[in-house]
């Protein structure tokens, strides 16, 4: 693999010099293209460096500071001599392999500061700011340099001045766990530790202050402002944190330590993830923003040909609700060449790409909270699990098996047997792999966030790329745009997904309106949508557990929780119950030509309508909270003139995701661009709609 | 793999509750096949267990106490309830695939404690002694039960009582590195942390704590009693330390911990490595002991036909002595075309099987010190070695170049390689690698010998074995007879090698006669003798360095150092120069049929004669430490009746380590076996001897 040259760039570079803002000696400002959103950087007096943002002339970063403090060599990087400034300006435009749009425009104006330490040091970085239209990008670079080479990252001294005590949906700051339900609190209210206390069902978890959010953060402001801080392009480095100030409102890096306590090993030339500020008084901004990807790289892989979004059902969700289990010994092993050959039956009959079998390999007996080094060698089936016969069955079909690689989190065990394991799946036919972390790290004393991990899922996705293998990874370190420089990488979990709500307290209505603002910023989630038997004491009466929303949220999920890779994910025996809203989850694509929110509010409501890729088919998917909700949709983005036959798949009279989750009307309308939809949402509710040229 | 069933045994288990002397229902005893050796065990009455032994009647360990500290579960395994008792006996003899001698007698008798934590968790463990006529081994089992399935170790309270303040041979306890100078003192006059500090030539250690000593630790008591403690198959489990009470005497295990602290994470069933203690009133029979070995499992390796003892030369020393460098940007790379096809002539000309050749692949110029993950690939050469010629013209001189892999201690970056690597290997005709952890090991917080590293060096044993690779491995954890198992691991550096002499204030003339004694008695050790310009001022006048020998000493090595991998070390034109004393060199085997230890004083002497495998022709080492010495040698080992040819390498008249060391005489005589051979070794000197049927 190596970088792909730009084919179709719309590419400008324009020395801007004069476009900058020069008050006084110390000041720099740059300005999104819009003008919208201002940067400006101060290097005072005593060496301190500050950056703030406006946007719309309302202040929305406060002077804020930016530095390091190294333990090798042992020094404090917060205080600079500006030794010249550079500026550019790019208009690009780019064709992502799969995504929500088939065509990403990346402009922004760039601010290059050369600094050097005051302290004497004589090492040299470099900050880079990019400012969009959307929100401002930073990171630090330090060039290769006789007196800095390796170094030991300390800390991370970015600072992220808020100007009040905004709105914020947050997750507890932990080194290892992002399954957390967010919680809707002022910054001050943040109790994180008493947040992660209070989530039993997560069996991992390091939570290790009580001021401490993950990102992203969402954040709200009294006027109505969003914003949104993140981090793009994390590679070779920790995840970072923010720990809150709660009387000054700043919030400052907090990065996930590694073994004996250092963040990051680095060597010069090396540069930091950028860190994201994302803005705008639109919510449906927020989700629309391209910038995490345009600051990522570009694809690394020369051939994508191989690449494809998918579609996919398979053996999971039966052990989630304890219809059957991963291992064997229990006698009621799920991963049965008999059960398999129904799933692939199903998915070559209903148009799925693919079948995920977990539980196929033998190791489950003893797989979890032990600490355990070797578990699973990812090539040895069960006795009831014929895969040869099975890879063959599959091929005649025209379906693909999906690989399952639960490492048990014992990453040295998985990284020692990764060929063994890619190669196996090249010998049977399968191209994709659905990866799990799930337990204490070995090495052991490594977090899933810290810089070691980061190195290893961007390892796997490069490995599996040689193999031509497509990756899901499961409890990883959250996205941040990188499968955009991967796009063999599709999809990540990396958040509380919907199998929470099978064994937990679960997922409540609101937790799908908050998603798309904090772990989709990063990157599509496997999320698992389309559970139609929404109430588990269906099963067995004994259980009280039930997922939080009506059937057709699940439905409209597929269009709101954006991924290349959606599973539909109950039970075949559901699907067939249900054939006509079945049809939905078959009919959706899970790739785009073009995305439009119409409406959104975190925690609240999210309203999208999307084009499917290469085709002039449109679906919208329309979901609310806790409460109901009319959505008014006008459907002036279609073909004028053109005639649409609309299917509408939506709550029903009595619909409730307490009371009467499964009721459902399913109506066809004919409609063109000038039609508007009135649909009501129940309480945890939502529509899915389709949209095709007559 | 799998375990090799005993093709040649004289197998006998005689049960022998009859010879069991119960004094009452706490004591149980149990002797040694001659009955020289009696260890008995007591349970008191609170539950506390102890060991003792006698020798000859001598108390040489007091009541010692067993036990474990366990922090998962957590819990202190240190009062019993002993269930009862089991006795056998067992005497067979088996051949190794290689070793000192052609076949060995394993003749033990065990004694089986199956004992029960007194506290009421009903965890039950086996404690097994097997005592022989040399000492006594004994390990801890703890089998499959429902009480205990996964257990983290937090310490083994394993104690060894001593009867006074004995002369001692250590190294200070220390995680990382063993290749210390050895001090001779009091155990009441250990000072650990002292030692270490004056070591500024290990770039790696971590020592940590005044009064911890490594194993195997050799000791003589006031009463002239040799005793060395070490252990035997250490597998899966960290290498034990001792911490001296400087008032009692007592010595108690200090695991090695794991990055978070850790000592040891097993399942049942599962059992720690033996504890040894080796016991004589004669230091020959210490060095005669096979008790470590026979602690051992037989071959794991179904098919050891590749496997063969080797001579080699090699580009090493010129780097050591700084000639040249093991990287290119230096401008005297060792590692090229030209010099390695120098070495392969110079190996084929004089018989040797090997020449290995440090410095062949990228990644040297920035090798050590940074905590570096991604250093090494192990299948890219400099552009100035041409792998694909060399491996021809190798083959057709039939010499094999030895494969160099230093993994710069970045274990993680060597593990996902290895398979690459080895194939590599094969594909190039190469079939051993000396392999080198010189570094803070990666995974960071782990240790050269804790557990994770120690099943390192295993699986790397496993995994060239399935490449018939033979492996050589520098900076390991000190060996405990493992080559019985892997006999494909034919040797380890793990101590202080030849090497120090070259850049650091060396090794004492008495350091090789203290190594068989310790680092030897876990197995062979890949010393690279054979230096003959002894005082490197002979390169560049501003050296001070030297070899602390005389030439000859450096011959004896050969047969005092006992190894089936054996390094000419010194540079072909260095042998040029003198090729009548390089001729022993190039007679000595690297495999034997039998050895006869004929004086031995830890730390001042020792003489040793060996048969050749499957030949008639026997070679003496004799070695001295700082003192001179005559030698008197009787020759009634050989075949009576018979004329052998004796070549006599002996120190010249005049010789001596430091003003002239390089001083030899060589003499040829008809001797028969009632022939005697008096020799004066000089200071710092020794004699080598090659005995061939005429």
């Amino acid at each position: 693999m190596k970088s792909k040259s730009l084919k179709n760039p719309i590419f400008i570079i324009i020395v801007m010099s004069n476009i900058l803002c020069l008050k006084g000696q110390n000041f720099v400002s740059v300005s999104s293209p819009d003008r919208a959103i201002v940067l400006t950087t101060l290097n005072a007096e005593n060496g301190t460096f500050f950056y703030n943002i406006t946007y719309k002339g309302k202040s929305v970063i406060e002077p804020s500071i930016l530095g390091f403090s190294m333990s090798k060599p042992e020094i404090d990087l917060n205080t600079f001599e500006i030794l010249s400034v550079d500026s550019s300006e790019v208009d690009e435009t780019w064709k992502p392999v799969w995504g929500e749009v088939s065509s990403i425009r990346n402009h922004y104006k760039e601010l290059r500061l050369f600094a050097k330490d005051k302290t004497g040091s004589g090492i040299e970085l470099q900050i880079t700011f990019r400012v969009f239209n959307e929100g401002v990008g930073f990171r630090y670079e330090f060039p290769k340099q006789s007196v800095l080479n390796h170094f030991i990252v300390a800390e991370e001294l970015t600072q992220f001045n808020l100007t009040g005590d905004h709105k914020t949906f947050w997750i507890p700051g932990d080194y290892d766990s992002n399954e957390y339900l967010y919680h809707t609190t002022r910054l001050s209210e943040v109790e994180a530790l008493k947040a992660s206390n209070s989530e039993p069902a997560i069996s991992v978890k390091t939570p290790y202050a009580a001021n401490a959010v993950q990102t992203p953060l969402m954040m709200k402001t009294a006027d109505g402002i969003y914003i949104n801080i993140h981090e793009a392009a994390l590679v070779n480095y920790p995840a970072m944190n923010l720990m809150i100030d709660k009387r000054g409102f700043i919030l400052t890096s907090h990065l996930v330590p590694d073994a004996v306590g250092n963040k990051a090993y680095l060597q010069t030339p090396a540069k930091t993830p950028w860190r994201t500020i994302i803005i705008s008084d639109k919510a449906t901004d927020i989700l629309a923003s391209k910038m995490i990807l345009n600051l990522n790289e570009p694809a690394a892989i020369e051939d994508v040909s191989w690449i494809k979004p998918q579609k996919f059902v398979g053996i999971w969700w039966e052990m989630h609700i304890g219809k059957s289990t991963w291992d064997k010994a229990s006698g009621k092993h799920g991963a049965t060449t008999a059960n398999t050959k129904a799933y692939i039956d199903f998915a070559a009959k209903n148009g799925f790409d693919g079948v995920l079998v977990e539980g196929w390999n033998e190791g489950w007996e003893d797989w979890f909270g032990n600490w355990k080094e070797e578990v699973f060698d990812f090539v040895t089936p069960y006795s009831d699990y014929d895969v040869e016969y099975l890879s063959k069955y599959a091929k005649e079909k025209g379906v693909k098996i999906i690989m399952h690689h639960e490492t048990s989190a014992s990453v040295t065990n998985y990284e020692r047997r990764m060929d063994e394991a890619y190669q196996f799946m090249a010998d049977h036919q399968m191209n994709s792999v659905k990866t799990g972390y799930v337990g204490k790290i070995i090495p052991r004393g490594e977090h899933h966030d810290g810089q070691w991990m980061v190195n290893h899922y961007v390892r796997v996705a490069e490995k599996a790329a040689k193999y031509k293998i497509m990756l899901d990874a499961h409890e990883p370190v959250r996205p941040t745009g990188l499968h955009r420089t991967y796009p063999n990488w599709l999809a990540c979990e990396a958040a509380r997904g919907n199998e929470f709500n099978a064994w937990s307290a679960g997922n409540p209505p609101e937790h799908e309106t908050i998603l798309p603002f904090t772990r989709l910023m990063g990157g599509p989630m496997d999320y698992t949508p389309g559970i139609f038997t929404i109430k588990l004491n269906q099963y067995d009466q004994s259980k009280t557990n039930q997922v939080h929303t009506t059937l057709c949220k699940q439905l409209a999920l597929y269009v709101t929780m954006y991924s290349p890779l959606q599973m539909a994910a109950d039970l075949i025996e559901n699907y067939e119950k249900k054939p006509d809203a079945f049809q939905f989850i078959k009919d959706v694509p899970v790739d785009w030509d073009d995305a439009k929110y119409l409406e959104a509010e975190p925690g609240d409501y999210l309203t999208v309508a999307r084009k499917e890729k290469g085709k002039d088919n449109w679906f919208i998917g329309a979901i609310t909270d806790e409460n109901s909700r009319e959505v008014n949709i006008s459907l002036d983005f279609l073909e004028p003139g053109v005639k649409y036959i609309t299917t509408i798949y939506r709550d029903g009279e009595t619909a409730d995701w307490q009371t009467n989750p499964e009721s459902y009307i399913i109506e066809k309308k004919k409609l063109t661009n000038k039609s508007t939809l009135k649909i009501l949402l129940a309480k945890g509710g939502g529509c899915a709609v389709s949209i095709m040229k007559e």
